[in-house]
């Protein structure tokens, strides 16, 4: 993080990134990122979604970040490049660095048994529990109200955000980031039925959340039933994300906000889910495939494919489709036409027949 | 609130508050609101909803308010008004009021930075963290397990009930209530894509939250990665609702439970969204805008428009392509029916053709 | 639990239970139950699914639970039976048992309130919360950040894990288990409109949980405005489930997670709402219902029904609507072929109507 940048130096970073960029316009020092709305004087935009070419003829950046040929107001310095999106992630990343948190040590108001192993550099904060037999990595900052389960193991440079919870034996990876609320390896719907009744099945599997994994506010992954609930290195999940117990999903998944995955699926690599899709249990989804808002998946899906609908069907068939259900009513109209008309014909036919015998 | 009222007194407070009222029966003192099925002696219940005349007939309460020209048991006083729902909202607050919180003061077993700035009447329990920088304005109520992170600011007479997190430079208005479990502010699913990997874009943006907003339970509302996510004064949020980061939410709307907003949406005055609803980002949504439980949102939405289904359609002509769907299985063999009548006509025509000709 | 059991014990457990079982194959030692992935030596495992079978081939489980006739790799003992999973259930329990909780007794680190009742054999963690006039049954465990709020009752042999909030005058039954971050109580969505405002009704009525329930983490369940919301005894809930005010729930349900229930609902016994089903207010549904994953219930539902899709119908239909609905676009070709077709014939009548006339 640095207090000011200048646009020269700027693009220098860029290109050193592996992002080439070159300025066009006066060399003004930014000390900030901001939206094209919001940005004011000492400050850089971007225009990455042509949607909003509107906002920056208004904008009060003084520099923005846009593709080579855009045009761009006049008074305003524009760093050219071939990935605005990519650019001012670096540019963020330059200006203001990633969140500090507070510095608490190793908290004496922080709960910790004494068979729990703590690595080196902690930054436990007052009213965080640590379990019997847990074990901490290294350099890792667990907020107040965290709650780390016995024989839980956490890795080096995680965060837990305040009132995480994770359960007894459960696994997080390094450089782990577990935001407010979220919960890890609780027990699923894990039951067998005896008449009307259910019958608890102690759930004695594990959840192992990867390297790298991002998790939301307020998620809740299970823990499995036998064996383990896997979330794969470097994958990333939104807000109130469900997964279901035994379930195994790949590295480099990214999964929105609401998504609901039930027990013993099978999610591969690098799949996209959107908001409020869910996913039904024992099935497979194939590496790269991509899944729109509120789909329903319940079945197996092809690596690659591009589903969406309730159920989920691929992407192009679905749009056919849903366009088409939006005109039903008219086609359904046009039928009983056909059907009237058909009979129409028909007695004329009938009559010119009759009419010929006569 | 009162201990206990007389029904002509209570028809004085109606009178005063601007909803017209007259006693038709004993003036009986009730000291409690209730529901027809639970009410008892001494309690006034009312009857708003036409689908539960039939409890009416049974309830034990000794008055209720109901319409001007209902009909009501006999040795049931009636409370006789135009808007029985409007006049129960002033009987309840009347004799019960609003929840009474406990009294911690400015507890010594809550964490608070010495940077921090606690307004005048603060009630703050034990188990809280309000973290450096962060201001708390007059006369809030903050439950144990809260956290208040750097540099957040919440306004005055504010409720946050257990276990709320507030991320840092995140602000809340004046008069603000949020339910227990609730997440404001964390980072939202901004990521740069570099291959299959996630590159995490600093978050860098804030959460504004309006005078008089109320969040129900574990709700999640992102931070902006640039400048604001922001939910506008008097708006109301079931529990489990998910705002993603950068969206602009207007006043006085009401989202239901388990509602998915994605990123950079802007939601205009009194919108309301049902149960379920998820509303793509990037897109607008007009003023007093009502979407039925379950659509989907997928493009910009009229000022006033009603929709329902996914992808969301007005509501009439989703209503009608609902049943259409529901009997399409018998239009398609009609179709079928019609293909096979209409080969039968073209060969009986053919054949007759041919008869004629031969 | 026991630390290690021959077959043959296995069996005689199972044909005591009620589940006859006979040893086909050596009799081992086996200390765990695991998959058929994860099962290693020593380990138990079990088929029910026959989707696994090939997992079966490869497992290097010393034993299996299996059906009668089932073929079984060389080497690997066979425990037949008919009902490997029920059985499976109890190899667990004996194996494994339930989840030993840390032992706090009741900690001086837990605030509680002088008039706060508390039952015999307390475990009640630092960092939890209990306010005045709650009372709690015997042999509770509550983990830390649990916060049971002013006359609040719970019953005995109750388990609350971490960050549970239990609002005021909330009742839990004898034996309720509530997973980490849920909240029982809350307000729910209650206001009066006046104009585009929305006015609070203060929430006076309860929530009560019956004996036996099991809530996932993070839910959801709204106080009654008046009166109560009820969640019936036995009855399961999975991660993320959302229950609005004054809405009745019966015994033995089973709600998988993320699914949502509007205000003022009544939902009979033993019904099955699978993931993000959503369910409208003021209606009833019916003993036994099954309802598939994502439908949307917005009318009555008979006994038993089996229902899916938004707005659900039976399944039966709603299957043959889905699947006529991915043929959508093909029908309405098929539609305008024969409209085409139709006036073909049509013209070809006239012509040789014209002909012969002429």
């Amino acid at each position: 993080m640095v207090v000011g940048l200048r646009l020269s130096q700027l693009c220098e970073v860029l290109n050193q990134r592996g992002f080439p960029a070159r300025l066009d316009g006066d060399d003004r020092t930014v000390h900030a990122v901001n939206t094209l709305e919001d940005a004011g004087e000492g400050e850089i935009s971007f225009l990455s979604n042509p949607k909003y070419q509107g906002a920056l003829s208004a904008t009060r950046a003084c520099a923005v970040l846009v593709k080579d040929g855009a045009a761009v107001p006049p008074g305003v310095s524009a760093v050219r490049c071939a990935d605005p999106y990519a650019c001012v992630t670096v540019a963020i990343i330059t200006l203001h660095g990633h969140r500090r948190h507070p510095k608490w040590g190793l908290s004496r108001q922080a709960q910790i048994d004494p068979s729990a192993k703590i690595g080196a550099h902690p930054n436990i904060a007052p009213g965080v529990t640590i379990a019997a037999n847990a074990v901490i990595g290294d350099n890792c900052t667990i907020y107040p109200g965290c709650y780390v389960a016995d024989s839980a193991r956490i890795g080096n440079d995680c965060t837990l955000f305040p009132n995480v919870v994770v359960y007894d034996h459960s696994e997080l990876g390094h450089r782990v980031t577990i935001h407010a609320g979220s919960v890890i390896g609780q027990d699923g719907l894990g039951y067998a039925p005896l008449g009307e009744k259910w019958i608890k099945i102690p759930q004695v599997g594990r959840t192992i959340i990867g390297d790298d994994v991002e998790i939301g506010a307020n998620c809740a992954i299970d823990r499995a039933t036998l064996g383990r609930t896997e979330v794969g290195a470097g994958t990333k999940f939104g807000n109130v994300v469900v997964v279901g117990h035994g379930t195994k999903i790949g590295p480099d998944c990214m999964f929105v906000g609401l998504v609901g995955i039930a027990g013993s699926a099978t999610i591969g690599r690098h799949v996209t889910l959107a908001g409020q899709v869910g996913v039904a249990g024992h099935l497979t989804v194939g590496d790269g495939a991509s899944v729109g808002a509120q789909a329903g998946i319940s079945g197996d899906v092809e690596p690659n494919a591009k589903l969406l609908g309730s159920p989920a069907i691929p992407l192009d068939q679905a749009k056919r489709s849903m366009l088409a259900l939006t005109k039903l009513p008219d086609w359904i109209k046009r039928v009983k036409d056909l059907e009237r008309e058909l009979q129409e014909l028909r007695e004329k036919i009938e009559h010119n027949g009759a009419a010929r015998e006569s």
